[in-house]
């Protein structure tokens, strides 16, 4: 019985992508690994919407977080955070580990900022030197307007810092038209590999910033890997068969094109929302995104016990909430790979799966048939 | 053409543990991973020759060194830098990020430390808070005498921290029974895994350490890493194909047990060093490590041109040296999975492209049959 994962991270892999992974080790300093690196780099910048460089560290996605603070901010200057849910959360906490001077901007799960509020908080803090934000707020699976707070600092001083991590290949995000400074991303959601490598962006305002940084930083520091990468190269032994995977993963991606991608998710996320919707639940989030989809669960259900139910019986891996929306919602990722036959599957099983937990109220079918009627893109 | 990979990481890695990467990826918030990590950490601990917890980084090496500084140090504490060679100046740039106070000792590439100087050094500098050092001096395939260097702290309030990144597995290192607090090591050198995973022991004493730093640092935080630690989980998203690769790498590695592979990479380093002088080559290392094998190239060669002739020609991977020692010496790993077999090739394609090259001056064949009869262990 093949395992369905639809949990926001990591995602299925494509065999294409995994065979790749078992293949002979290459070294790292040798012309062969700095093609690979080359084409990755290029291939990149189309994903992330830009021209200036995305540098790769091998770390988790909080590595590269952790490099957005450490690199652009000085001891303490003053930052706005946008904290909607767990990595609003995420941000504060990386921040406030530098001793940064934070201006939270704080509102309920599945909530997104207001620009009237954040429009306020800069009038009020005239120092503030960065916004940091999120771009898919993967605890509550909410987009939020990029395109709106980057108007707010595209002419001022002031560094807008996107946490892409589960956005990135879903989410519209179209960094450089925009005026988004950096852009943070990771391997193990829209890219469809294995967790291991996490991804920068840095526009020349965001080097500026860099320049006069000095904070603490070593293994994530960005005008170390800067200078490697404009040589196709990285400051220490990276994870080399994972970038190797990426550049499939990459040239997959580019023969449908960003665009298309966006739009394809879009009507799958769509598709679920509909198919939640037809089974009598109702969405968690004020504005949902393309990547992942937040479920109330029906009152009587804990999350945990419908997440443990598909696992076990029906091998379908769905993710339930985070903190103290643990066991009141449950997440269905639609990024990567994930394709209609996957939600399909997960929609049928998770109809079973509610009726075993005694929740009965909906026509047997409905969900998994809105899923398959979504347009093939 | 089979390629053979000697170089000192990455390392050649068996199928076996090649074709795990290859597997559908699961979830890392479940009893199965669970499970893995608590067998990983299990196998570990015997591979550092510790009772300590030993926590998996998902980076390079250097997050870990990194790591080594940032959670055990202060503002402007006082560190003992033992620097004879590339990663030894890499403690002592650490250091220097997160502005230590920092007492160098620097000698020759090639050489060790004295333990007289080391003990004028700790008298003079009452309020040195650590010694940073290292195993293998992977650029100059030296080892230290970790040992002796133990003995002079062991009953102090100075924490012993030793990069063990290249000696791991092959090197003697008895962490607990010399009491050496802070071990590092990453995935692909005696580890036989792709880059991508670091490692760090952690001693009841560095705990102590660790409670009161109060130096920056999120994603390489140990108090976060050590609590995940007991729940065999970890603080975020890991590699998780690349922790599945480990188990079976250590598992491997435990049918032999650690102290035979010491003894079989000493019978192997041996023969590399007889081989070596049986072309009329001479060590470059006053202190030759069982990890890697630093020769010096005759004189008119240069180290690049021999490596790149093996590496083109034959699909042989060395390493040339490094900084200034590039063109002069040449170096040889045995590590991980690299066996008998690999070197005899390694050396046979030595001996013809030494000889193309224009260095003729040894009995043909002499060096790969010393490496042939090396006892099997």
């Amino acid at each position: 019985m093949r395992k369905y994962l639809l949990t926001p991270g990591p995602t299925y892999i494509p065999s294409l992508i995994r065979e790749v992974l078992a293949k002979e080790i290459i070294h790292h300093r040798t012309q062969e690994f700095r093609d690979i690196l080359k084409e990755v780099h290029q291939n990149l910048k189309k994903i992330f919407c830009t021209e200036n460089p995305v540098i790769i560290f091998t770390s988790s996605g909080t590595g590269a977080m952790e490099a957005a603070v450490s690199n652009f901010l000085s001891y303490k200057g003053k930052v706005i955070v946008i904290n909607g849910g767990k990595f609003g959360q995420r941000w504060k906490e990386i921040a406030q580990s530098y001793k940064l001077e934070i201006v939270e901007y704080k509102f309920n799960w599945g909530e997104v900022p207001s620009l009237e509020v954040l429009d306020e908080l800069l009038k009020k803090n005239k120092d503030v030197k960065a916004i940091f934000t999120t771009l898919c707020e993967t605890s509550t699976g909410t987009v939020y307007d990029i395109k709106e707070i980057a108007s707010l600092v595209k002419d001022k001083d002031i560094l807008l810092v996107v946490d892409a991590i589960s956005g990135l290949g879903q989410d519209e995000l179209l960094t450089d038209e925009w005026g988004v400074d950096v852009v943070v991303g990771a391997s193990q959601k829209g890219l469809m590999l294995p967790p291991g490598l996490s991804f920068i962006s840095v526009s020349p305002k965001a080097e500026r910033f860099m320049n006069s940084s000095d904070l603490p930083k070593y293994y994530f520091d960005l005008k170390k890997a800067l200078k490697s990468y404009f040589n196709n190269d990285t400051p220490f032994t990276p994870s080399v068969s994972l970038i190797i995977a990426l550049k499939i993963a990459l040239e997959m991606m580019m023969k449908e094109g960003i665009k298309q991608r966006w739009k394809k998710f879009s009507f799958l996320a769509s598709a679920t929302r509909n198919a939640a919707l037809s089974l009598g639940l109702t969405l968690f989030s004020k504005r949902p995104s393309n990547s992942v989809t937040a479920i109330n669960v029906p009152s009587g259900i804990k999350a945990g016990d419908l997440v443990k139910l598909l696992r076990k019986k029906y091998k379908i891996s769905i993710a339930q909430g985070q903190a103290e929306f643990k066991d009141r919602i449950f997440r269905i990722a639609h990024m990567g790979a994930i394709d209609r036959d996957d939600l399909t599957v997960c929609f049928s099983f998770l109809e079973k799966s509610l009726e075993e937990l005694g929740y009965k109220n909906f026509e047997k079918g409905i969900s998994s048939k809105i899923i398959q009627e979504t347009p093939d893109v």
